[in-house]
């Protein structure tokens, strides 16, 4: 059984138009009108197919079939998301939404009765340019009214978007699942990263989604002139900064092999020419698969940034932004991956995803997996996003039959 | 003979009233309706003293004490700058200029015969809010209508500037003094510098002004996720530039002694916690004394950076921005300070500026020379820059003889 890939073709073809920009990319931002252009768009094709559609109150879109024979049976869920990051790919999300629409129409076509319900869906705001994670948090009950307050991508823009979706801030606070419902979900993504290209594999089956802490840091020396200070008399905050960025980098590769750490962001100030940095204000973000030594790293750098501080006299502000815990995937939504790739013949790997995704917010509540299919260059998030066509077509043939193995349990 | 410090005293307090900021400091960038204020202050205060005032081209202000005996004789220039970097302090620039004031009136009430004319001259725009060392440049003839197209400050301002005070551009382009018609200058100013306090010395004589070199410099890797990119595959900015910082420190301290380097800007691209640094953005300025030196510290400098580029694999482009020559202190007028702090028992150093100073404008016209006092913490442009009284009033003493000095010879 293998899904129809010139149909899925079209319908990628279809959606990449909504939205798309002139370099051959797509822009279409959580809540935009071009997003919800999209999921008008597809919740039409999912009705073309004869499958029931819905609009939870968090925005969530599903497109579902029924199991004819258990009308109590949990819902096996499958999906991604079709907003993107402002400026991004083809790729991202939008793969794995069309990918699941097109199983439950193969499924659907083959007449197939399949012990659970079947439900396809399309999550709100999965890269946040509102929230983030903020329609699968809202299924997994994540969201707080506290947390929605000062949101990443700001609340005046969080309001204009729920009023342009006629959704509201109550439906996002009690869009929950009950668990108890779920048997499973299952999620096809671009990879994001080079491993498969270089390792050459068709997929990747995902062992767990990294957790991510973020701090915001602050050397503080004395700003001075440039020319009058010697330079042994300085108090100057880059010196910290700069240092931190390497030594950082330096203790990751050495002490934790698979982790990563990132400085994205950096300032001086005041910011001239010729006046010492009295202040260097950076970015610190890392993430671990493994939650102890997630902790481990956390106190690690942050260590590591206060010695720095002292060697060269000055104050550090660690300002705790952000943490996502790491979300182990499921094994048996791992084993019906590689009994999928098998089955096709397709060489496989295990690896961590260090992207958040939807999963991340269901692992907790249910079984849950997810594919990856090679992207070019490990290239995200751009306009340059791309996967050879026959990568797509096999991920969705291992989406359908991993589906089909996983609904056999029930 | 001696300045009258309690009259000196009367005019540096009023001059600190004119633009001071809540903070005690003082707010007058050059031009600003508060430095021309000051300015207005300045000549009533000179006539006052029966001095004859002139306001040049260029804006520049004069008090002048002819020569009684010799009509055709050369002019020997005192003074310094009555504008301010934005919240600044009540001593930079003010102190020399009022010291100077006080000079020539003290040999006006002592019916001292100069053989030259005495000229106190306030140089417009010394800190270069609008263009730096504007007044004492158009005296040099060192301007050019190309290099006022985009000042430093913003050509709009520059203009604004020049309409508040009834200038013109043609007229900065068209104030320069023929030097035969000059018997020196001599500039008192605070330190901005440690040496003097930790030294312990009361003067410092000063050996000549630094030559600056300034550049931006763009590391240019590859932005990527920061958490699908494993670190071996990163072609990221921010080393590039960190590396550079610290580096750049060691090698001056190491093998430049005397020298000073700065990193005072730092900006990454795309600039979010979740990429990785495709782009870092910085800028690079030092300063030497001789000219050889600093043209082999560039060569080094520049060199350093291209290596380090390639050992990250990150594209490098350097970005000429300015270079100021150094500028060596006349020996006459640095024997004519060392005469009068000896004769006055005052403790002295010799040492170089690591400030610009628009005695630069001047050493090569003239003989130029410049007289410092220790400045608390050398801590300069800021509100809390500070001088005893008592350091003031040997400085002014200093110039007092040092002038008295200087004309001898003609």
């Amino acid at each position: 059984m293998l899904i129809n890939s010139s149909r899925l073709l079209s319908d990628f073809n279809a959606l990449a138009q909504i939205g798309s920009t002139s370099d051959g990319g797509v822009n279409r931002p959580a809540l935009s009108e071009a997003h919800l252009e999209a999921r008008r768009w597809w919740l039409a094709r999912a009705a073309e197919a004869g499958l029931e559609t819905r609009t939870d109150s968090a925005g969530n879109c599903s497109a579902i079939l029924r199991s004819p024979t258990r009308p109590n049976g949990r819902t096996l869920l499958i999906g991604s998301h079709t907003d993107s990051v402002p400026n991004g790919g083809q790729y991202d999300g939008a793969l794995g939404v069309l990918a699941a629409l097109e199983v439950a129409r193969t499924i659907k076509e083959a007449h197939l009765a399949l012990p659970v319900h079947l439900e396809v869906i399309d999550f709100t705001d999965e890269e946040g340019t509102l929230v983030g994670l903020l329609g699968s948090g809202a299924m997994a009950g994540n969201l707080t009214a506290d947390g929605l307050r000062a949101p990443r991508g700001g609340r005046a823009e969080l309001e204009a978007g729920l009023v342009r979706a006629g959704l509201t801030e109550a439906g996002l606070l009690t869009a929950q699942r009950d668990s108890q419902t779920l048997a499973g979900y299952l999620e096809l993504h671009i990879e994001q990263g080079p491993r498969l290209t270089q390792g050459a594999f068709a997929i990747g089956v995902v062992t767990g989604i990294v957790g991510i802490t973020s701090y915001r840091l602050t050397y503080t020396g004395q700003a001075n002139h440039a020319g009058t200070t010697p330079m042994e008399s300085r108090a100057d905050a880059s010196l910290g900064a700069a240092t931190l960025i390497l030594t950082a980098r330096e203790m990751v590769i050495r002490d934790y092999p698979g982790c990563v750490v990132n400085v994205g962001q950096m300032a001086f100030a005041p910011g001239a020419f010729n006046i010492i940095p009295g202040e260097a204000r950076l970015s610190l973000e890392f993430r671990a698969l493994d939650p102890k030594q997630l902790a481990e790293l956390d106190a690690a750098l942050i260590g590591l940034a206060t010695v720095i501080g002292r060697q060269y006299r000055l104050k550090l502000e660690v300002e705790p932004v952000g943490e996502y815990p790491p979300a182990p995937m499921g094994q048996r939504a791992q084993s019906a991956i590689v009994s999928a790739a098998t089955s096709l013949a397709l060489s496989y790997t295990f690896l961590p995803s260090g992207a958040g995704h939807d999963a991340q917010s269901l692992a907790p509540l249910t079984d849950a997996g997810m594919i990856f299919i090679p992207s070019r260059d490990g290239i995200s998030h751009s306009p340059l996003e791309f996967s050879e066509w026959e990568e797509c077509v096999n991920g969705a043939n291992v989406l359908l039959r991993a589906v089909l193995k996983m609904a056999e349990g029930n």
